[in-house]
């Protein structure tokens, strides 16, 4: 059965399932799969059999870490989840794990480690510090991959006694909200090989039948002991084969640990492992439909590295060869894909070596395209290709980058939607709602796609739907919408909501004006691109509805009603109906009222929902610049464009160095985003003071001042006398 | 001037001297340069710039890795020491300091990460397992490399603000004993790059000229922010050579960042780093003398990879390499420095790929010699090579290990000397000193190397000292000595002290036995081999005479003076009246008759000394096998062969495959290594019990019976009736 879920709960689901003690430790983006199993846990639910996992919350992913090797060592079924700097802390650990070839599993949303910059965003920099530790790492590139590797990984680390790291794009794919089939019990039931299980209890210490482990050895024999893993190591590409190939059987779904897509006599191919697959899977489809010969690989398995599948997969004609990493390695001679890679190619004298070159992409999502695939396949047909790329960014200083021409584009989803909000407005929870209920109600294929910033609440959300009758293999923005909705009619004074609106398509606006006053109220930016791009515009005042059925502040149901009204999905009254059961359900625990007020919102939408007659003039204000014209250079340089969300434009050159930025720039960013302001009235006043404490934005100050500090204030300066036991 | 201490030593010397702030956390190999630090700083001793530096012991290396951060944040000088798990720990913070371009040096003393089990010895996994942070990485192969590479490490992080970690062979290099140059103080000051200092200082945090540092970024900027780094690294190798350079200038001791010696024309090269190239460039001396195209190349310089200066350094007529990792990565397709040094061959197509292979070596300090170089090259001319090997083990399940003809050998040192003693019996110490009074006596140079065991004390420690009035490249065990000592005649019956003794050189015995009732003594084995090699075999009794001079226990200065009475290290009146003057200096902290004594023992060791006359006939007792018959059969294969000494022989299908030993096998190891044993004496006891508690080994136990308990017992069963209060 179908379901529309992200990555993180797709894997949670089975990683449960699947475990008997479960250490955690939060760290973005992999936090929700921890909080799953740590719900779960606490509402007793079962794992497959029959008792409830013992999920306990450690001091760090040091001692997550710790726990996996305790407990797996005394012969426990274990699990753990985490990323970036919490994978790093894992690192002795692991070594040991691996060593002692102790079957366990961690779960990776990769994620960028901190250099420069922090970076909650997802690249592969975390696994690829861990590499060296001796663990299988099985990389899934969507979130049906990752639903099903999160099986194939707790399978194959019982039968090879080797552990396994299975890893993800962080945010793009464990946040990914998409249509995915979830194996079910018996799927896991056949897939585990209880043989295995019953080994792991016999292996595990017990004081009955003691045995001795963590020894120290010294030079005479710990290269001896080292060298004993090596057929452990040798037999895990071929046995997570098998255990593909038995998922295939029992679900349909086929998996190889190296997989081709292109032409069979494809003569440049890409290498790539994770979510990048999808975009270059398009390119590949619409390349080859011209008549060129090009390919991609997948890497699903990448250490221990299948050596023998890389070949056998690889075209014998494939004369040039780009390896991509979503990762860097400063100062090597390649990034870590790339290498093995080539490595791979001087361990037999079977094929000649083709042309390498090696390109980075993606570091901290930063955003992977067909038309950057493209132009891969493209650096591949020039006749010196550069070695070692980047693509994705403008590289003005070190010139690796490739240009990318953003007209190739290959979406082609039936219905692509693109929402703006503001975090904590609901309209990320509702796109998600949205998703489940057109991805549930069967035939159509949902996928969501969520950019935050980390600024979280009150900064700007980003929601990207895509719907499908066909499988959705979008890894990237969209940038060709059906609908724009703007959630915050004061986004539209501060970015450029409307670039990705496709021509005829839709927008639709929360706007706090009458019909009749909102054309004029528009920026003529947007007034220029609705009359160019003949948008039809529909608006509906979001917060009035809200507060006229008791849910002030509360605009998300409105406008989730309103999308499902403009688009035809779902027949309107199918799709009405399905958003009151999602909101009979979601709001469920929290009583009637706030139920009954929902409901109410999905009828007053239909009603106030109405189609702007668009002029055919610009009458509407310039937009504001985003900082004043005398800020420093730097903050109208950088901190303007980052702030005008167009950050992605920025030159490498535009970067510090090492990270190091100017403070006090806050004041340049005006977020607008309160819909009330407070105003002080000074007759009211009691002098508690706690107006001035509580004010998160600091927007109410205030100061003990003897009526001589007044002279010559403005009239407008409130003051009041003041009452105060010490003074 | 030439000064004779141990690479911890050396590196601690200068690290010291340019640094501000030292955070500590002790870790074996590491320990010593941190220890040498704290009581440098605990006695006020300046460091180039006339202040006391602040060193801080941690909780952990991570907070050592954090003070360090911190502390170069603010734009001090600093520096710390580590060394495995210890810098994994400090992984975090590492990419932390190289994103943010700061300045600082971590001095590694390289040793195995913790696997199947732990080992303190030496090898590269726990450098190479850090290797993704982007710090410089400078390897030195040698006692004189690290003392030098100190100095270079901190003067090239100032100029190229990348950090670096200098890392040595744990134990090989780090506590090898050698006769070596120190930068002096005035080198250091012309190596250091004031403007560089003053630019840190500018850089650094400051609330007074405040920035930020530690932002988060975004998918908009990261990626862009991340490259903006690049040219700093790009400029670390030209960097890096300019400071050797510069180093030269001073000094005269030239180094490259990838050096090469051997044949111009050279046909197969091999490729290292550390401590190997001393192995490796005697067998290449000894195999171009006989004509082989052969040449090794050092690599120095690491990260960032000095791809150039490999390609100008590797003979164009190189058309086979072999590159040599002292870590193992299990399920890469290449272990790191040959994934590597393929990386730089295709980055240019400058010359056609050589045919790579991959050879894994030494791992936790196991021995790598000539002859297993040899075994190398001879790989190399092989007309298929096996592309993935391991040498100096017996890998008899993969069969990835090279054959060695051990019959190779190169070490041609004047004088080179064995010495067999237990942990806590001084013979460490006593080498220690006689290394250096060799050494700083001027015109030969000295090496000791000592083979501890990780039980400490009471465990055997072997020490293999060199002299020679050339340079000492060997940095291997000797296996051929002019002079075998055994300062404990009970390891005569365990281990087989006298398999490195020269054919005609000297066997000095620690002997308790009179000399005339001392040969029927010796195991029959060792008679055998005195007469086969015609020793000449010197005995004293060493406790003896430290009891007499009223040290009890403390035989390392008799055999101390011994030794120097069979060489012609030193005239002997030179020799002894240096060995006054360091008994003098050493024990001065312990008052005048703790020196009188130890001067009374060189006197008397002189008198004692007596050579025994060489029977032609074998008469001795066989030696006893090392576990009883009925033993486990783990037991008689596996651990009787490491408790005799024998471990290195052992293949690898000996060995667990994931680290797990049976319990119970202490009773099988009788170390037999106390002077002299307890009796109990019920005549004279009082009941206190002490005896039983005090007795570290359980050699004493105490237990209250009824009288009826006693009916059969043995007549030798001693007891007594015992007073209690309780009973």
């Amino acid at each position: 059965m179908s379901e529309t879920l992200d990555g993180g709960e797709a894997v949670a689901r089975t990683a449960y399932r699947l475990s008997e003690v479960i250490p955690i430790y939060p760290i973005t983006p992999a936090s929700a799969m921890a909080e799953w199993c740590d719900q779960w846990a606490s509402e007793g639910r079962p794992n497959l059999w029959g008792v409830v996992p013992d999920v306990v919350e450690m001091q760090s992913e040091a001692g997550a870490a710790g726990t996996l090797h305790g407990a797996t060592t005394r012969g426990a079924l274990a699990t753990t989840f985490t990323a970036s700097q919490g994978l790093l802390l894992m690192l002795p650990n692991m070594f040991k794990l691996a060593g002692e070839l102790t079957p366990a599993v961690i779960h990776v949303a990769a994620r960028a480690v901190a250099t420069h910059a922090l970076s909650i965003f997802g690249d592969h920099s975390d696994v690829m510090a861990v590499r060296s530790a001796g663990w299988a790492m099985l990389a899934a590139g969507s979130v049906q991959e990752a639903a099903d590797f999160a099986a194939v990984a707790h399978a194959a680390t019982l039968t090879t006694r080797v552990p396994f790291l299975h890893f993800f794009d962080g945010f793009r794919t464990s946040h990914e909200v998409a249509t995915v089939e979830i194996p079910s019990d018996d799927d896991l039931r056949a897939l585990i090989d209880d043989g295995a299980i019953a080994a792991l209890r016999s292996r595990g210490l017990d004081p009955d039948h003691p045995t001795l482990r963590g020894t120290a050895q010294n030079p005479d024999v710990f290269f001896q002991a080292r060298e004993a893993i090596n057929p452990f190591i040798d037999a895990v590409p071929a046995a997570v084969q098998t255990v593909f190939d038995q998922f295939a059987e029992l679900t349909g779904r086929h998996y190889e640990v190296v997989g081709y897509t292109g032409a069979v006599d494809a003569e440049r191919v890409i290498v790539v492992m994770g979510s990048g697959i999808g975009a270059i899977t398009e390119a590949v489809d619409a390349l080859t439909a011209q008549g060129e010969r090009v390919g991609v690989l997948q890497v699903h398995l990448y250490r221990p590295f299948p050596v023998a599948a890389l070949l056998a997969a690889l075209p014998r004609t494939a004369s040039r060869v780009a390896v991509l990493d979503r990762t860097k390695e400063p100062g090597a001679t390649g990034d870590p894909l790339l290498l093995d890679i080539i490595g791979a190619l001087t361990m037999s004298d079977e094929r000649p070596m083709p042309l390498f070159i090696g390109g980075r992409y993606g570091l901290a999502s930063k955003e992977f395209t067909p038309a950057m695939a493209k132009a891969i396949y493209d650096e591949l047909a020039a006749s010196a290709p550069k070695r070692r790329f980047t693509v994705g960014i403008n590289d003005d200083v070190s010139h690796t980058s490739l240009p990318v021409d953003p007209s190739f584009t290959t979406d082609d989803a039936d219905l692509r939607a693109v929402f703006f909000g503001l975090g904590s407005d609901g309209t990320v929870g509702a796109n998600k709602s949205t998703a489940k209920i057109v991805g549930e109600a069967g035939g159509t294929m949902a996928q969501g796609y969520f950019v935050y910033d980390s600024k979280k609440s009150g900064s700007m959300t980003v929601s990207h739907l895509r719907f499908s009758r066909r499988p959705i293999r979008s890894t990237y923005l969209i940038a060709d919408a059906h609908v724009v909705a703007c959630h915050q009619v004061g986004l539209l004074d501060r970015v450029d909501v409307l670039a990705a609106a496709r021509p005829g398509g839709v927008f639709l606006l929360n706007s706090p004006y009458a019909p009749e006053r909102t054309w004029d109220r528009l920026p003529a930016d947007v007034q220029r691109q609705i009359i160019d791009k003949k948008l039809r515009v529909h608006i509906i005042d979001g917060h009035r509805v809200a507060s006229e059925v008791g849910l002030p502040g509360l605009i998300s149901t409105v406008m989730q009603a309103a999308f499902f009204l403009l688009t035809d999905l779902l027949p309107p009254a199918v799709a009405l109906d399905a958003l009151r059961a999602s909101i009979r359900k979601t709001y469920a625990l929290l009583g009637p009222r706030i139920i009954d007020s929902n409901l109410a919102a999905v009828d007053l939408a239909a009603e106030r929902l109405v189609e702007l007659k668009i002029p055919d003039t610009v009458s509407g204000p310039a937009r504001r610049s985003a900082v004043p014209a005398d800020a420093t250079d730097f903050v109208q340089r950088v901190t303007a464009r980052i702030l005008a969300g167009e950050g992605d434009l920025l030159p490498v050159s535009a970067m510090p160095v090492d990270g190091t930025f100017p403070t006090g720039t806050t004041r340049y960013e005006k977020r607008a985003l309160a819909q009330e302001i407070p105003i002080w009235d000074p007759d009211i006043c009691i002098d508690c003071g706690k107006c001035a404490i509580v004010c998160p934005h600091n927007a109410m100050g205030m100061k003990v001042l003897s009526p001589d500090d007044l002279a010559g204030a403005p009239d407008t300066f409130a003051t009041k006398s003041f009452n105060s036991r010490e003074l």
